[in-house]
């Protein structure tokens, strides 16, 4: 037998994000584009944040350099670190009960996702649709979950029959939510996330709660964070990747009131990482901690967010036959194009259609398909990195690809 | 079903490293020594490193950090850290033929060697025994592999006969083999390590190169990296954790002539991690190609370890009845102490009989049953963190505990 035939299924299934795709597409056709018209792509496919990470942050970095916290961390997490995340689950969603043993502090909410998809290696999950790529491409085929979508209705909101049909299901394990949600920028509420968690604990579900982007909120709306459910079937997910513009730096965390779940996350963290770069632990605390640089920091970050979100959201809007809901939090709008898209196209025709139209006019978005079965009439359109005048250039450009269709 | 009975035997069969037993141990015994006799304990249990990281390092992840590069990195490397880990590859290996593709920056050795057990998940594996306790508590259970250990000669020579009839065994996907090895010290030689790539190819067996102790080495000796090696069965890891005493940055990287493997262990970084942090990265690239500095760096630390294992090597080797080799590389010394053993001992009072007695003088070791089924009259000895005064100590302490033993 080959070596490559003896390599398990779980590393082959993996598939590469087709955001990544679709960038390496973007950066082939751009110079292309460029000569042909004089005009730079409009990058609406990416996650990435345009804005620097806070210079008190930069700061903490350096100091803890300095100070030599450079030797082994302690696994799950150091304990002043872990200290100042307690505190801020409690000042900011009102989390009490939590103590050290409940915080595993990992490589941005990435390795906490994936720890925890990785706690039900083989088992079945589900979670809503649309859905992020990167857990179908990647935590859901790496963990061999056999995993169901439990479609989203038009609005977003949530077919509690289907979701109850679904959880029903024998051998259920794991649901994963995303709030506020990539890629629908929907912002699910008190009572609906409660619901959710307490229909997975009457079935012993665990509910994988993904709040990678806690801060980004508009219209006065508040994030509410399931780490403050008291209920032990939950793991609630962090980073500071978005909400603190450190994609790079790699930092977040789990929470979890269930000790024994704690205890095998941390064992995985230390298992795959031996934990997180130390000095970063402490960058993360400051981060954290610094309440009056940190709401000054991601208080003018959420407000160039709304101003964009406002101008997209208003140009959209004006395009005849799409269909659009304003979100209430992150920074993706996720229109739908059914009326415009010829009733006779299916398959991969259909799923690229209205991205290849927009590709041609220099405008890069992620088509619904990537985000799952039941939404392939839709694109995500992400403003992360695009500043009010590229969004209006991308709005004139979308308009007159669209025209005449429909 | 309770949730707790859903979780993979992967996390539950993980178990906690008995260094960190031990070093949980030390610290509550120790203020009760220290009032009773006065001294402190002699902690020659870790594999933590006393020196600190050399400047230039600090001051490139400082320059890394004004440059802001605190963006998503490339996952599997950034391009400048890739070409300076190639060129440093060849200038202190001779490596030739190896390409970016052929590179995967990690979190430090440790992600680095979980992946690649990962790959072979619920297949057979084979490594040497002694063998590394962390890959036996944690890389092994987490990928469920189904391993064998292959002992070495009471020299720690190589017995190949065993090595074949293992390897011939169906079904046998990795062989892990550590160089300089934990915990004897032995430097492996160029014709083992190729006789033993060679064996594997011939098999089709993934051989896993762990090479963390790669810069340190005595007497003249040379590591020999299998990295060098034109086959395309093996996977070379490396750490900046030990090398250049930068064990909290959790830095380090694959090799491997395989291009489907990196590429699959480049899917399960980013899956597990989305990528090493970017600045990082950068930092890693300054540490291996600042040579000058490197060098100076390097050799100093290195120094201060070879007079401190001529001393340990020196007082533990005038004790009677213990047999010891003198180590050619890492910092640990993996003495034998049979003849002083009780011969009517077994189990758990065997195991632990040496550890015990050096407890209750103050000295904190690794009991040989860490290491694997065959090694269990041996104790690991580290030499990393305690500075010759505390060395001379520790053997005066050794001696007196083991007197009228045997």
């Amino acid at each position: 037998m080959k070596l490559e035939d003896k390599i398990s299924p779980s590393f082959k299934n993996i598939r590469m994000s087709p955001i990544v795709t679709i960038s390496e597409l973007v950066k082939k056709k751009a110079p292309e584009f460029k000569a042909k018209t004089g005009r730079d792509f409009v990058c609406w496919q990416r996650g990435e944040v345009d804005f620097p990470t806070p210079a008190y942050i930069k700061t903490a970095a350096l100091e803890a350099l300095e100070a030599n916290k450079t030797k082994y961390p302690i696994s799950g997490g150091e304990p002043k670190p872990k200290e100042a995340i307690l505190k801020r689950l409690e000042r900011v969603y009102g989390a009490r009960g939590l103590d050290a043993d409940h915080i595993v502090i990992t490589f941005a909410a990435q390795e906490a996702l994936e720890l925890s998809f990785g706690l039900f290696r083989g088992k079945k999950g589900a979670g809503f649709a649309p859905c992020w790529s990167c857990a179908l491409e990647n935590f859901i085929p790496y963990a061999e979950i056999d995993f169901t979508e439990v479609p989203l209705k038009k609005d977003f909101s949530i077919d509690y029959d289907i979701l109850k049909k679904i959880l029903d299901e024998p051998g259920m394990s794991l649901f994963y939510l995303n709030t506020p949600h990539n890629p629908t920028g929907k912002v699910f509420s008190k009572a609906e996330i409660t619901r959710v968690a307490e229909m997975c604990k009457e079935r012993e579900v665990c509910l994988i709660s993904d709040e990678a982007y806690e801060t980004i909120v508009y219209d006065g709306q508040k994030h509410f964070s399931a780490s403050s459910i008291d209920l032990d079937n939950i793991i609630s997910t962090f980073t500071l990747s978005k909400s603190y513009s450190m994609t790079g730096w790699r930092l977040g965390y789990a929470v979890t009131r269930n000790k024994e779940i704690a205890r095998l996350l941390k064992l995985g963290n230390y298992t795959q990482t031996a934990g997180v770069y130390t000095f970063g632990q402490y960058a993360l605390e400051q981060a954290i901690s610094n309440v009056h640089e940190e709401q000054k920091a991601v208080s003018a970050m959420v407000a160039g967010f709304a101003r964009r979100r406002e101008v997209l959201y208003a140009g959209l809007s004006r395009i005849n036959g799409l269909t659009i809901d304003k979100p209430g939090g992150a920074f993706y709008m996720f229109p739908n194009f059914s009326n415009l898209i010829p009733k006779n196209l299916t398959g991969e025709e259909r799923n690229k259609f209205i991205f290849n139209r927009l590709m041609n006019v220099g405008v890069a978005t992620v088509y619904g398909s990537c985000f799952g079965r039941h939404f392939g009439d839709n694109v995500r359109v992400s403003f992360s990195t695009t500043p009010v005048p590229v969004i209006e250039d991308g709005i004139a450009r979308v308009t007159e690809a669209l025209k005449g269709l429909g």
